[in-house]
């Protein structure tokens, strides 16, 4: 495996393949696997469990791993082609790039959206251009676009859950947020779920719309796994014998780059903050996830998070797991 | 061991038996022993000995950690139960503690006191919240009320000293500083020497008595163990024939929250800085103790930690053995 | 090996051995020959590559690392001696780095330049003043004056390209950059090649000469080796049949701690940025070096760091390889 970016890139068979070894790994930890390997990770963006769930994975797999992230007294990074570096910046990407690669025997990278264009971002520009810096195997830590480590811990929760693939049903729903997210998270989940062959709806307010280009990737992927992908704002529609409702804030596609038009319309569904009566016409037995961080009382009750709704701790914990996994097929020897 | 949280939770065999280990793992490496164990370290105050022990502790028994503190550029944590986060904390702890732990075998945390209300601070709340969110070993890096890392090091530095436990004279002075600072290094080391047989003198200026609970606490350790506990505003009473000082600055105990009134009371006591003529009538060979950082000039003079009665560097050093005992106890197979 | 200060403390057939070790490494991993070894890495100043490949050099033999770092949130350090610390700094330096040192086998430190006194900083009283506090094994990771990492690395990045040891051409270039930076990396770059027996020219404008002490340093080295040095404002001159031109800007030594003067006198040579008709008289296939970080369209032009000249990131990556032997050599039991 010479990149993890997407999982669209992979076939159900190597992903449950995947899964299966993040299951045997935890049962049988492997301590000498990816013995003396390092993982660099670069982060250009924050993170807490992205930053801990690969440290930790490398450990457990007996390898190492080090952090170049922006809140370290690093050099500014410049970014820009062409230019006349005489400003604060004290260093090129085209540099620091294939030199932190050039430290580990894989990469992890994270770069959010610039959220300025959306075709800029749904083309992935960004990341590409890191990526196109190294030869070195990489990870997508998240990128403008899609978030395939937590898509395919994602996956596994759901497998651990036992809801069927073909007949799941699996609600991905906007949710308030005071901020405008980016779109990586609800991008890699409505695909993985198609992807998976579920009945996927996307319950959105008018203006927060899915691009129509990750929908269509959407149902192409359904298509071929014998799922489904629609999407509504009619709330009781959409929550109709769902096994599981996956909640998560994102910007107003009608209004991706503008902050203010973005907050003016967020700011009519207040109301969509998940709760038990949204649950009214769900499975008795809806699991609700999250990718986390989230905020309480504002997208999702107390009592949903607390209670036994919620596999958000397990399908964090999946994310270590899921990585392991990768990371072993990446950098060890057989598996 | 499922929780090293209070020396006091522990017998004094268990504690003999913990400070052989150390010993034992400083002599003879165990470089495979806790291979591929992962140790999760949160911090929600800041640290430097602590950081770098438990890090190269883990190291030197094969496993590895990660760090999560307040510097790194992670969401803003909100701790308060129930609320609505429209503000800027992104996460709550309910969240962020259970998969940060989920990430390893054990966890330490490190939470300082409030200092706003002393009985709150006694009952822990703040640290007891944070452990009642996890099901995972933990590991008490300091707390509002306790230190029970520093006094696993403290009581094998005394050992290595070879202090006598009944009739060893162990003096616990407050000492001058420019800030108001927390009570988890005196109540901890009180207990300390009181539990391993000590005759014990807390030397400290009116209005920063430690509480009454404490001192209790310590008198019953001291009962059981043969050793004594009193206090004294009496410089020379307190020095007679002891063995060895530990200084430490903390807070008014009197004016306790209250900063101005603190600063008032304690700026009457500038000359409460340890130096020579403190140990007049101590024994020859008097030790100097401190947990580190202490300010030069201020808690103590140059003279005393440049000379033969400091073991300030060897005690910060035991931080490490110990905690290696209390990880191999808590994570190893069999030692 | 007790101490990497200075290459020049290492005989050529000491140095050609490390280099030997470096490639053995790379080609032959040994992930377990620092089983459970710690080194410390103490950054009184930032840095990037340094912190990432001595962190990744030490995984790859099996070890691990700990860093302690400026924009962690340490108690700031006092260096002055016997100074009351009653301002900001909690700590002194007489504590913290005995107690970081202890934690490990070996300590990096990293302290750059005072820039306020040459022959203080000559004397390399701030980093000596720090290795006087510990025993230790220590590796200099970049002091006033010095940077033998830096060097080693380089000096197996020329070795790597098959450039003669005697007769090798070697132009160490001063280039435009808007701050005046330490002198470390062109003292040691021009003692190594020196020492290495290459002809080395410095190439500088006036008021920016090497200091005395430094030229006559390399002066003996090159006689010792067969080499040679000389210095000159003339670029055509100098880089006559050159086989490599190392750039790097650095402070104007006339105008020594004094800004503004240095400013406006390097404000006179903005055309320092090496490109392509720089080399009209060189060898076909003269190489560019740099240390990184470097700025493009100052120091030197996209088209020079893009092209084939450029071997800057052979050369980073050189610095995890030539860490790895130099750790090697002072940790394993055997080599």
């Amino acid at each position: 495996m010479k990149a993890f970016n997407d999982l669209a890139d992979f076939s159900s068979e190597e992903i449950s393949s995947l899964i299966e070894l993040a299951g045997r790994l935890d049962a049988k930890p492997e301590p000498e696997a990816l013995k003396g390997k390092v993982l660099s990770l670069l982060f250009l963006s924050p993170s807490l469990r992205t930053l801990a769930s690969f440290q930790a994975a490398m450990t457990r797999l007996g390898g190492g791993s080090f952090v170049i992230s922006p809140d370290m007294s690093i050099h500014g990074l410049e970014t820009r082609p062409g230019i006349v570096m005489d400003g604060t910046a004290a260093e090129h990407i085209r540099e620091a790039v294939p030199v932190i690669a050039s430290y580990g025997d894989a990469i992890g990278i994270r770069a959010f959206a610039e959220r300025k264009n959306i075709e800029t971002d749904l083309e992935e520009s960004e990341f590409s251009a890191l990526i196109d810096l190294i030869d070195t195997p990489y990870i997508n830590m998240e990128s403008a676009m899609n978030h395939p480590c937590q898509s395919l811990a994602d996956w596994k929760t759901i497998d651990d859950l036992g809801i069927p693939a073909n007949g799941g049903r699996f609600v991905l729903s906007w949710a308030y947020h005071p901020k405008a997210l980016p779109l990586a998270v609800p991008a890699a989940s409505l695909h993985m779920a198609a992807q998976r062959g579920m009945d996927v709806t996307v319950l959105r307010p008018e203006g927060f719309e899915l691009p129509q280009p990750l929908m269509q990737k959407a149902a192409a992927a359904a298509e071929a796994s014998g799922g489904s992908v629609v999407e509504t704002d009619d709330r009781r529609e959409a929550m109709q014998d769902a096994h599981v409702i996956y909640a998560k804030s994102w910007s107003s596609t009608r209004h991706y780059g503008d902050r203010l038009a973005d907050q003016k319309l967020r700011e009519e569904h207040l109301d969509w903050c998940v709760d038990e009566p949204w649950f009214d016409n769900a499975r008795e037995d809806c699991r609700f996830m999250h990718c986390l961080p989230v905020r309480r009382g504002v997208v999702v009750a107390d009592g949903i998070l607390d209670g036994p709704r919620s596999v958000v701790i397990a399908e964090a914990r999946n994310r270590m797991l899921a990585q392991m996994a990768v990371l072993h097929q990446m950098l060890g020897g057989s598996s």
